[in-house]
């Protein structure tokens, strides 16, 4: 008997999702938990299963799907009974793809958009029309800029620092221990518009200047200046880059005079643009 | 007295649970939900949590385990009001483990199996009995063949080619991009039984020839031949793979003469099964 | 009317939450499955959504996040109706962060703490004090000792050994297949205080010594002795570790006389302590 009541339960409750909601079943509102404490947009879509901790702001026409953690509280919320979670920001028209978990204290510029189960510890600041992988971790206390492009599984380490318009292809990873294991922590820094290839690393402390392309499996070890070719283990200086042609295709970098899918140049050329940004 | 009650619901449910389940606790038909536009097979099991969206087709004796999203709507879905999701098959007798993100527009074949929290973007064909390790990230767009055996957390780039009998080791990496960052995406081939070491790199637009051997973490720029050892980065060929003795292991590749577990020519040996297919 | 009906049934729920738990809500024993062949010690706590399969043991204090699987059956339970699920020991004390796949059979100790989303195939042994990062993927059967720092993605195959206060960073892998493909499986060893860098590589069969560092991205495909330093690939003995010396920093490994965070040591200093342990 009680197993024909439970079977009855589970189809009345399909039949009523299949009446209520026949084409999409996206956000159908079930089992989403907001916490009386966050502060939600207009416009804003929450996925099912999807949980908004205490003091969370989404800004207006932000998507978060579903099974999603926003504002995930910090270890001290495990043993402190007074307890208050520190505020998090996702910027307007934001994109959280499922199962994210962003802790609380990090904060989203406008037009961000994340892949599937990215991981944002506590404490990140992520600029405007950024795009962070699926599966990517990032570690807490890292400054990233404006339209980056941090792809697939990329691991940045604390206190570490990426520009604006930089490129991190998939399993790149900033370290940030200089003397493993130690308490020196201390990120590397990455300049804008630079290009880390597959499976690239930086070393803690260190600074990659602007411009650069870092080829894929480097590993870099020291600061290396704007516009270098960087290739190897250690990664070494191969050229400048803006000297790098290749034949029928003639000079590559800097890239932004050939890409512009998604940046603020689309409509009018790098050039123009980035002189009327002084 | 609030608090009594959800109590007194709580134990309730996992009273009842008891006494349906008491030993079994992996397919309860709790939160399950299946589009009416999907179509399931008989004796597929589907586990708790898991969503089945518009247009889904599972073939029968299927298993699709617990919190998986299989039909994950494309991008369009965010934006536009007419989106029809495209359809997706799970072939018969596979087994998606948990946490699997499957878009919308994959094709797998029979006897399939993936390992945990795998993502598979649109529109990947993936052949029969071919695995697809946890953790890995199938960018879209990617031809895989039967039998091949992905490893965990694999990272194939859209608009790629894996051949039939391939086995990519963890952390082996795909790329399609020619001069990072274009829109000239072309994504790598690797050929028929061809084998690649962990974190292994293969750039954009090469082409691996079959029976190939490649080396733990070689960056593969450029094309080789079928029967290639290939090892360093940039990768290197390095002996016709067929001349590389082992002492007290005689010859070692081709592979198939001695390793059958799970291929075709498990009972007949591969040179018997091989001539039989021409 | 449904559909009003629906929303009524919603804003009751999250009205409920409200009352209920107006500050905290991370553990509201939401969608909870307890099997009731588990054995839950004292204080602990359990997060939403999340499954305690047959014969788990918890110890006392510890605590199971959200969305976390504890116990998930072997390939086994898909075809053998008479399935029993082996045991599994989650220590006192440990914390087990979200969306943990913790497979029967793992015996964990004391004060393990994990990151997110961590894989743990069948029938894996770790020690007191260890933590395993988010995003690893321990394949079973792999012995694991006290106090490890196992960070981050870390890929540790079948019937490897990883010794005590090691420190294992990003990436890194250790294979079991010195022939791939082969039936002959066989992990690396890594032995105690060692260390290995962002994507190192640990061969099959290999054994590093103790008081070892492996630089990154080297792949390491013969033993080593104790107190290497480790760099390459392939990768080779660069020198002593003990005769490393940092200007302005002196002697820097072995680690263990300059770093105690978290460690048996931390008050007393390693000399002292280590003499205790004979």
């Amino acid at each position: 008997m009680i197993r024909q009541y439970i079977a009855y339960l589970s189809n009345l409750r399909i039949t009523l999702s299949v009446l209520i909601n026949y084409k999409t079943m996206m956000f159908n509102d079930l089992n989403v938990r907001v916490s009386p404490k966050a502060l939600i947009g207009k416009n804003v879509r929450i996925g099912d299963n999807t949980v908004i901790f205490d003091n969370v702001v989404i800004g207006d026409n932000a998507t978060i799907a579903h099974n999603c953690v926003i504002g995930e509280p910090l270890n001290e919320y495990y043993s402190n009974p007074d307890y208050e979670n520190p505020s998090t920001l996702i910027g307007a028209n934001s994109l959280i793809r499922s199962h994210a978990i962003i802790y609380a204290g990090n904060k989203l510029g406008e037009n961000v958009t994340t892949g599937h189960r990215v991981t944002l510890r506590e404490n990140n600041t992520i600029g405007n029309n950024t795009l962070i992988g699926s599966l990517s971790d990032i570690q807490g206390e890292v400054t990233i800029g404006h339209y980056c492009r941090i792809y697939s599984n990329v691991h940045i380490s604390q206190f570490s620092t990426v520009g604006n318009f930089v490129f991190l292809y998939p399993y790149v990873v900033i370290t940030n221990d200089p003397y493993p294991p130690s308490n020196d922590l201390n990120g590397g820094t990455i300049s804008d518009y630079t290009l880390v290839g597959v499976h690239g690393i930086i070393f803690s402390g260190t600074r990659v200047g602007r411009n650069c392309l870092i080829g894929a499996n480097s590993v870099v070890t020291k600061d290396f200046p704007d516009h270098s070719l960087i290739i190897g283990n250690p990664a070494k200086l191969v050229m400048d880059i803006r000297k790098y042609v290749v034949i029928g295709k003639g000079s590559l970098y800097p890239w932004m005079n050939r890409f512009s899918r998604g940046m603020p140049w689309e409509n009018t050329g790098f050039e123009v643009w980035n002189q009327r940004q002084h």
